[in-house]
């Protein structure tokens, strides 16, 4: 019999929900504007809890066909204890016990992760790192971050704050970051600095990322040249994290990855000549599969995970 | 009854074996000239063999009491299928099974590591890094590497090689590297390139590093900046795996960690200003304990590890 998974990304703009088969599949989806539910906590929590049970009985699916929720935050989630420990972006979420409120509401056993993470697990079961052991997952975005599969587990660190790739410095002076560092990843490759930077180069305060991406279809040189910057970068922050870590894979997505194709020889480039001999002969660098379903889909696999 | 463990250090200048108790204290110890085996690895291994018996011999220990044997090798090393792929410094080691080789002869339990996985192990479960999860053990030497503790468990990657610390660009554009990158923190403050950056400041091309130290101790301004300017590349290249790993203690080790004193307090506030205010308040950065011991001590770790 086919268990049923619920999967909640919550996101700056949207809350997304899906129902997904024990095979990855999204049998069903849903979505919510976030921002009428940002002022309280108690209203966004009904939301949710209510979206669930209209996204179950929409579909005729019984409360105990429903495996579990998984749910991504984008923030400091102590997913062991079930805890937001707080969601920068989001006031007046801090140390909430959110895995037991849902649970309570709706019976339904519940899971909580960081989203970077939960992506990182939907790409690795049923995206581009299937059968991995070892991958990086980077999410290039307003954020720059990543999710670590080491030996086939999510690895949280100390703190649950482990995968901050967009925080590596690359170089030892560079631009301040709002983060308090210096010369960070981000600081060259998160949307923020690249649209500032487009604005610059084509002289257009309102470029947008995607116009960026047209003119480089286009064959524009100025942008073809932006994005092999933007690779260089990334590629450059690549290696450190190669030579540390010896993944299989490192799988780029997000956002700005859906200018990979542009970016893809320069990366490869960087990283097969300056990463170590061994480590850059065993890595592959490719593009996410799953878009923006990955959050979503990664719920199944962290609830799977915890039910059994 | 207590159980021996022969811990074997396979370093470039000296083979040094130590007997250790089931408390990972040091009961005996003994050294070879490491240089006199180099030219044939049927030498080497015998002499190795040979010792283990000697050492055995000599504390009247029964061959039934030795829980089993650890060797540390300086390379690459498949420590699950116990082969030895590659020493970088002693020509003839190339896909050698040495665990399988060492047990025949000896007919004890033998297990081979890399060596600074085993520092890391010494250090993780007798030195500084007592009970802590997750850990970064990091040698500073004419290489600079480090052992990586994660969830409670060496993390080796995919291929054996994760750890290489030393080779993380700490710059975009850097000196060239002999690993064939660019800008790798060996770079800024491996041995040799600090030797010969003392070289040019104190206009003295046989400076050592030892006289370096002694010139700091006695308050030689040139001596302590030398350390501060080394502690900045340390601090700058930890900020990264900080906030990549987000662990609680991070280890510093090998020759040049005998100036801990005088890099000490650089290190750690480029670490607290730099690296994410979550990362930083969780971490502690602080000397090994074990000194030269720590390889033999981990083969410990290592045999316990495994047999039981």
């Amino acid at each position: 019999m086919s268990k049923y998974t619920i999967g909640i990304d919550v996101g700056g703009t949207n809350l997304k929900f899906g129902v997904i088969n024990s095979t990855g599949k999204i049998v069903s989806r849903f979505r919510l504007d976030t921002k009428r539910y940002l002022r309280s906590k108690v209203k966004l929590i009904d939301a949710l809890s209510q979206s669930v049970l209209d996204v179950i009985a929409e579909k005729n699916i019984k409360t105990k066909d429903v495996l579990g929720i998984g749910v991504g935050l984008p923030g400091l989630i102590n997913s062991k204890a079930g805890i937001v420990n707080l969601l920068p972006n989001i006031p007046g979420w801090k140390n909430v016990p959110f895995k037991t409120i849902l649970q309570k509401k709706l019976k339904i056993p519940t899971f909580i992760e960081n989203d970077v993470n939960l992506i990182t697990l939907g790409e690795w079961k049923y995206g581009a790192g299937r059968g991995v052991k070892n991958l990086i997952c980077m999410t290039l975005g307003t954020g720059v971050g990543a999710g670590l599969i080491l030996n086939n587990e999510i690895y949280q660190g100390e703190g649950f704050v482990a995968g901050e790739l967009g925080h590596m410095p690359i170089n030892e002076r560079g631009p301040d970051c709002p983060c308090g560092g210096s010369g960070c990843l981000e600081r060259y490759v998160g949307n923020k600095y690249l649209m500032e930077k487009a604005g610059k180069i084509f002289k257009n305060k309102n470029i947008r990322l995607e116009d960026v991406h047209d003119l480089a279809s286009k064959g524009n040189i100025r942008a073809v040249q932006f994005w092999e910057e933007t690779a260089t970068h990334i590629g450059n922050g690549l290696v450190g994290v190669i030579n540390l870590l010896n993944p299989r894979l490192v799988i780029i997505g997000g956002g700005v990855s859906n200018n990979y194709k542009y970016m893809s020889k320069t990366i490869n480039k960087i990283v097969q000549k300056r990463a170590m001999k061994v480590q850059a002969k065993m890595v592959k660098v490719t593009r996410a599969k799953l878009g923006d379903d990955a959050g979503i889909i990664g719920a199944q696999v962290l609830v799977a995970k915890n039910i059994k």
